[in-house]
């Protein structure tokens, strides 16, 4: 594996696309394929897959494909998908409890250490394997824990004010479900934002094309 | 409004983001902008986003920047969000409820119709303004009242089948929630795929290279 100075954010954003495509691939079985073969399940050219390996050093020989399991296991050493980032979670509505429910922190380089939320009628109750704590408790936590991370799945209004809180308090990286969007106020700040709306919206664009 | 034909697929995923953003500063009675704010705001190029203006015939004129409003509409015309496309949602777990009680469909181009479970524990039940139909109805469903797109919040390996079913009965649109990639097996379906593992692996590999 070589250096990953200077790779661009769409190869960045196709890495865990190949990651996914590969690991299902293991799953089933197969132990070959080719930047062509990758190239119709996934939609990219087979030379942009070529070229985005590329960016890595390149895995397997010209002309003899990839093993799955060795281009697998290289593409989760490139996303380190061995280190536990710790994160919280602000925000157990329905959309919080199935994110707590739902991912697989530890298999995506991450480690949940507590879920937080300001209604009465939830602080207490357990979630999956985690007891709801009252939001009013996650300073002294960050302070005790040093999460890294927060998950927003709150409304859009109390974001504003809750990223600020957790900012100062030392949060500098969020995985953002709100519509609040971080980066203009905190540009020191690394967010992933997850905007279903946006999704929706090309689907129907899609849709109106066809 | 010009044509909108061979738009790539990149410039199309940035119209519901210009949407968001613009709607946000109509929101917050700003009148006037320019692509060198949108900019700074979104993280494009101004360059970038004069030249994605210009495929849709270039909105405002040099030098005198863009009425908000009037851009905002604009966007709105070109991804036809007063349209109704009639859905509905398989899944009603955690997810599921997320997406019925906070998505606003209407302003998204959809009308949600029904919504469908196949557990007799939560069939009968409402939520939000809808009362959980059993998945077995989904058919009859279909044949009357025409369907144009389903939501997918499904766990992985039901999905396949559920798909080819739904696709069986007309269904020819997802909004994906599951891990199952429909394009592989339906190449004549569109469906958008909502893949929040790979985001949150991209937030980790960003971590890892602060």
């Amino acid at each position: 594996m070589k250096s990953k100075e200077g790779i661009s954010m769409s190869v960045i954003r196709r890495l865990p696309i190949y990651y996914r495509f590969l690991s299902e691939l293991k799953k089933n079985g197969v132990t070959k394929t080719s930047s062509k073969e990758l190239s119709e399940k996934m939609g990219f050219t087979a030379s942009q897959i070529r070229q985005d390996f590329n960016c890595f050093g390149g895995f397997g020989q010209q002309g003899y494909g990839y093993n799955v399991a060795q281009l697998c296991d290289e593409i989760a050493g490139i996303l380190e998908l061995d280190k536990r980032h710790k994160c919280i979670l602000v925000g157990t509505g329905n959309l919080g409890r199935s994110i707590i429910s739902h991912i697989p922190f530890n298999e995506l380089g991450f480690e949940l250490i507590g879920v937080f939320d300001d209604s009465a009628s939830v602080v207490g109750k357990k979630i999956a394997k985690f007891v709801v704590e009252p939001y009013s408790s996650v300073f002294d936590f960050i302070k005790e824990h040093k999460p890294e991370m927060a998950i927003l799945c709150v409304p859009r209004y109390p974001a504003e004010e809750i990223v600020s809180a957790l900012y100062n308090a030392g949060i500098k990286s969020f995985w953002n479900f709100t519509h609040y969007d971080i980066a203009v106020d905190f540009s020191d700040v690394i967010s992933e934002n997850v905007h279903l709306n946006d999704s929706m919206m090309t689907l129907g664009y899609r849709l109106n094309q066809k």
